[in-house]
């Protein structure tokens, strides 16, 4: 730390990404990407917009605002949009949460909310998963704060059904709920039409992972108008024109491509399915995956060893160094012919390990 | 404000961008954009990239990094981009001030930076310009805080001789001293350089402006590797992958392609000298401007009615309700075409108003 940076971020600690490194070219299974390109039709419209760069690009994203107002069935007041849904996320660490309202999570869940709760300086507390990993949602009954879920959850890639997390919602009126369904596409039930019903629920997605547009960095809330104006109004106090001209028109491209969303999102249902069983031929055991992502482990190899003996062969799977996680990899969904390269590597380490 | 927003943000302002107007097609020149579009080259580099959005950005920005680094001669360790310079300013704020450490800037400056401080909670001393709208660093002098200073300021296109900014440095090692440079290809001098040389001093650059680029989103800021270091523990706590993969490789175009950038430069300069010319001609004073806009009042005719009367007549430019600022306009410089027109306008404003 510099001599300048305030005292008040002495203790924080800031996320990690995924390992990229470039001393050699591996398949990249830790990031939870899409195996497939952007929507051509996106990919028209981004490359289009950047003729006018030169121009600030529309600082309340009115077109892509119509759009996934349209496709979502909510109105427009209903829609935000943010610089990923990190982006999002954070204003909603900053606005909904505070010293007498603590953010309220999952122990295991995405690295990246203690995060937030620490750079906002706001309290929080973790709650923790049950023993089989999913979480139980009466954990949270009568505790004051805000409460984020991740549904699908990260790394388990377990899902909450949507009418569970309506009785949570439901059951305290003065309690925001955010849901944070970056996965929900691939099998995940969306609460999204929720928010109609009840004014204390955001829910945040993401068009990184079955929209293809990760490195575009786009992410949509939606609530209540009450909610949504409050989030503005954090976007207005910090950086008006969040999401460039290029991604914004990507964006508007990729909603209405709703063939290819849904080709892409059914083949990397299908190759998961094919995974998990190919995987559990060899001694792993995986989690019930809803998500772009497997979570496993051997009956018999540590999670750091798979992973240590993946990246040696060239391929990069995602291990946590988190007591209960040890056992476990997290390895993104790719495609079919990345898929078969995992599993024939998984068998030459598990053959080697007996 | 909704009812889950935290108190803390009560106060809390937001910033309101230059008018966008959808009614009918106007000449914009209040947001000053460059009426250039992005270099060729930044925009071949724009679209290719756009094929490989499904994968995450480079966090590190890294052959950007490089690129700028080389460019303005300086270590990679010393750089760090942002989405737009606001994101680096309001990375700034956080990091570099708090309630012991006020931050300190004009009265009159870019109107963002109030919002930058109330939005981090953080307190503020503005301090006031001399009567002729300069700046008088001298007035800094044993004040204890961060200091922001534009140069060339907003909006009054003034700008302070790098040998004036570096007194104030050197003056206080002990202070952080931040120098905004959005509009400094424009005749202004950068202290840029004396990075190298001082460890106090944060300068920050937009693509925005003598780049073309706003709609993309890109700002840098450059420091000594303490300073870096701390803005990216801000940027890895909230954002990693703040810039999009388009614009990261724009950039990279748009800092080779040097020639382009100059003619530009040089272009926008011309038609400012004589758009100051031909508006001195008819009853209007500049002030000296260093920037892609000018700072101009009438003898007669408030600043108020020239922007409504520009506004009926399909121009836009910015007036700012504020007193001392009540007799000006700011106009940015557009095209010759645009100017022309503009000029055109004025005459026929200042003789109806005589």
């Amino acid at each position: 730390m510099g001599r300048f940076i305030s005292k008040r971020f002495d203790c924080l600690k800031e996320y990690v990404p995924g390992e990229q490194p470039q001393d050699r070219k591996y398949i990249k299974l830790n990031t939870n990407e899409s195996p497939f390109p952007p929507s051509p039709y996106a990919l028209r419209l981004a490359r289009q917009a950047a003729g006018n760069l030169q121009l600030y690009s529309d600082p309340d994203c009115s077109l892509l605002t119509k759009t996934a107002a349209d496709y979502y069935g909510v109105s427009d007041a209903s829609v935000i949009f943010g610089n990923g849904s990190d982006e999002l996320l954070d204003f909603a660490f900053a606005a909904f949460c505070d010293k007498d309202t603590p953010a309220l999570f999952a122990d295991i869940t995405y690295g990246f909310y203690p995060v937030f709760a620490a750079k906002n300086g706001v309290p929080l507390e973790e709650i923790p998963l049950k023993e089989d990993l999913t979480v139980d949602l009466g954990d949270y009954k009568g505790k004051k704060g805000t409460v984020f879920i991740a549904n699908p959850n990260a790394p388990t890639a377990i899902a909450l059904p949507a009418s569970e997390i309506e009785k949570l919602v439901a059951e305290d009126p003065g309690r925001l709920v955010v849901v944070d369904e970056a996965y929900v596409d691939f099998g995940g039930e969306s609460v999204l039409p929720l928010i109609k019903k009840y004014d204390n629920l955001l829910v945040i997605q993401t068009f990184s992972k079955s929209r293809s547009l990760a490195g575009g960095r786009l992410g949509m809330g939606f609530a209540c108008s009450d909610i949504i104006n409050d989030l503005r109004k954090i976007k207005y106090s910090f950086n008006p024109y969040n999401v460039n001209a290029m991604t914004a028109a990507a964006g508007v491209g990729a909603l209405l491509d709703v063939e290819y969303f849904r080709t892409n999102t059914e083949a990397i249902k299908k190759t998961r399915a094919w995974t998990v069983e190919a995987m559990g031929d060899i001694g792993f055991t995986c989690t019930d995956s809803k998500a772009n992502f497997i979570f496993a482990r051997h009956r018999k190899i540590p999670g750091s060893e798979i992973y240590l003996k993946l990246k040696e062969r060239g391929i990069l799977v995602r291990y946590f160094d988190k007591e209960r996680l040890k056992p476990y990899v997290r390895i993104t969904v790719g495609s079919v012919e990345e898929m078969r390269k995992l599993v024939g590597n998984l068998k030459e380490i598990v053959e080697e390990g007996s």
